[in-house]
C-alpha cells in the first residue's frame, strides 16, 4: 500500500501549500481521497499518471477538500477518458457538478457514478475481492466522513516444499490455496494446514478529516496500520478546535492511541503555525510512531 | 493601465501553465479578469496583494476561465475581507457559487454582488467618474462575452503659464478643468482654451476570448489601445478551430489589423504547440504589434 500526500493544509491553497488531497495505490487499485483546488496541477507536478485513478472519495463539501474536483473530472474527459470513474461523497455533490456541466454546456462521455452519503452510520461503501471501504462517521461543521481503506485477505500461499513432498500437482493449487485438504495419490487426506502458509497479512489504512475529538471512531478504526488523523491545531488552541471542529496534534495522538493504530500520520496544518514540528513533538508525548504529512511525500505503508 | 497575464493557457491547467485569468490595474482599480482553476494560488506566487480586487469579470462558464472563482470568493472570507465585490458573468454563475456555499453549509460575509449577464448586445456593465466596462459578445460553445475596458476622459489640465499671466486664482482652478471659461479682473472674458491644455488621452483594453472569428466586434473594440484576442490554433488546424469555435493567431491579427487596435496581445494557446513563437509569426504578416502573453508577464499599457 503506497500513500502519497497530494496536499495536506488546511483552509486555503498557498504559493507552495495544497490543500487536502492524498492518493492510495492499494491492491493494484488508484484511489484519490479529497481534492482541493489544484489538485490535478499537483499531480501532473508529482509525476502521477492521474488517468488511472478509478475511485474518488470526498470527505465533505468544504472548499479545500473538493474544489479540484469538478476540473479533475473536465480533464479526464478532455484526455479522451473512456474508463469508468466512481465519486464517493455527501448528498449534494452530484448537483454541483452536474450543474456546473449544464451550464458550460459541457458533458462527460465516460461512465461517471457519483454515490452520495448521508448514513450518520459506518457503512461499507466499496468492496470487491481485493478491498473494502468503509465510512468513518466524524463530528464537523457540515456532514463529513472519514474513510477506512483495507485489503481483503488473501488466498493461502503454497509451502511448495511440502507440497512437492505430498505428490501435490498444478491443478490441485487453486483448491489448496482456498482452504481446502488434498487427498494424495495412495487416498491420505493431507491437512491444509500442512500444505499452506497463512496468507499475507491485511494492511489498512484509515483517513480521519476533518473533524473534532471522536472516540466513536475507535471501534472503526481500531488496529489499522496507518491512521491519517488531522491535527489543524495544537493544544495551545484548543479553544479554536472546539469551536471550528478540528483536532489538536494531542487529541490526534490520543485516538492512535486508544485505537492501537500502527502509526499515526498529522496534517492540515493551520497556517498560523511555522514549524511543523511543534505537532509531532505535541502528538508523541501520547503516541510513538508518529509521522508529518508534506506536500509530495510517499508512505510506503 | 497594467494588466498582468495570471495564466493564459487553453483547456487544462498544467504543472507550470494556468488556465485563462488577467489582472487589470486602470484608474486606482483592480480589476480580475477570468479565474480559471489555481488563479489564487499564481496571485500569491507572482506576488500580488490580491484583497484589493474589487471586480471579476467571467467571460464564460467553461471551466478553463472560472473554476478558480469559487476558491477565490471563500479564501476573501477566510482573509477577514470586508470590502464589496462585484462578479460579472453569464446568467447561472450566481447558482452556482451559492449552491456550493449552501451545501458547504458556508457563507460570505462581506458584500457579494451577483451581476449577471445573459445581453446578446454590447452593453455598459460597470461605469463610475474613472472608468467604463462595457461586453463584447462573442462567439463560442456557449454564451460568452468579452469586455473592453475604457478610462474616462479626464479633467482639462491648467496651463499653469497662461493661468499665471492671467490673474488665475486656486479657487478659479476647477472650473477651468471643467472647460469653462474665465473672466479676469478686468472683466475681459478669456477662452478656456488659452488657459488650458487637453486632458490626457485616454486608453482602452479589449478583453476577447474565447471565440472564433467575429467581425462584429470590430466596431465595439475599433482603437483601442491594446486588444488581447484568444489564439488557440494555428492556421494549420483552421478546421479545429471552427468546429470548437476559436480563433487562429492569423484571425486574431486579422480583427486586430480591421480594428485598427494600438497592440494585440495572443493566448489561450492550445498545448499542442511546442513553440509559441509560431502564433506570433503567424499573426505578424496581417499585424505588426503582436506581443504574446506568458503566465506571469506584466504589460504596461
Amino acid at each position: 500500500m503506497k500513500l502519497t500526500i497530494i496536499g495536506c493544509n488546511a483552509a486555503t491553497p498557498r504559493k507552495n501549500a495544497q490543500t487536502t488531497s492524498q492518493l492510495l495505490e492499494i491492491k493494484g487499485n488508484l484511489i484519490l481521497i479529497d481534492c482541493g483546488e489544484g489538485t490535478q496541477m499537483q499531480l501532473r507536478k508529482l509525476g502521477i499518471k492521474f488517468a488511472r485513478i478509478q475511485h474518488i472519495f470526498i470527505s465533505h463539501l468544504h472548499g479545500d477538500h473538493f474544489y479540484g474536483l469538478i476540473g479533475l473530472i473536465s480533464t479526464f474527459r478532455l484526455l479522451g477518458r473512456e474508463a469508468e470513474l466512481n465519486v464517493y461523497g455527501p448528498k449534494g455533490i452530484k448537483e454541483i457538478i452536474t450543474l456546473q456541466l449544464k451550464l458550460a454546456n459541457s458533458w462527460i462521455d465516460y461512465p461517471l457514478y457519483f454515490h452520495e452519503l448521508n448514513s450518520t452510520q459506518s457503512t461499507i461503501v466499496l468492496e470487491d475481492d481485493k478491498i473494502r471501504v468503509s465510512t468513518i462517521p466524524l463530528d464537523h461543521r457540515v456532514y463529513t466522513n472519514g474513510y477506512l481503506f483495507e485489503e481483503q485477505v488473501g488466498p493461502r500461499k503454497i509451502n511448495i516444499e511440502a507440497a512437492n513432498s505430498h505428490g501435490v500437482e498444478v491443478c490441485d493449487m487453486e483448491n489448496l490455496k482456498s482452504g481446502r485438504d488434498f487427498t494424495d495419490s495412495d487416498g491420505k487426506l493431507i491437512s491444509n494446514s500442512i500444505l499452506t502458509l497463512d496468507p499475507d497479512p491485511v494492511k489498512s489504512y484509515a483517513f480521519c478529516s476533518d473533524t473534532a475529538y471522536k472516540e466513536d471512531i475507535i471501534p472503526i478504526i481500531r488496529n489499522a496500520t496507518m491512521l491519517y488523523h488531522e491535527s489543524t491545531f495544537l493544544e495551545s488552541h484548543k479553544d479554536l478546535a472546539s469551536k471550528t471542529k478540528h483536532s489538536t496534534a494531542g487529541e490526534a495522538a490520543k485516538i492512535a492511541a486508544k485505537a492501537n493504530v500502527g502509526g499515526l500520520i498529522l496534517g492540515h496544518y493551520s497556517t498560523r503555525y511555522g514549524d511543523q514540528n511543534l505537532f509531532k513533538d505535541e502528538a508523541q508525548v501520547f503516541f510513538d510512531n508518529v509521522y508529518l504529512s508534506e506536500d509530495g511525500k510517499l508512505f510506503d505503508i
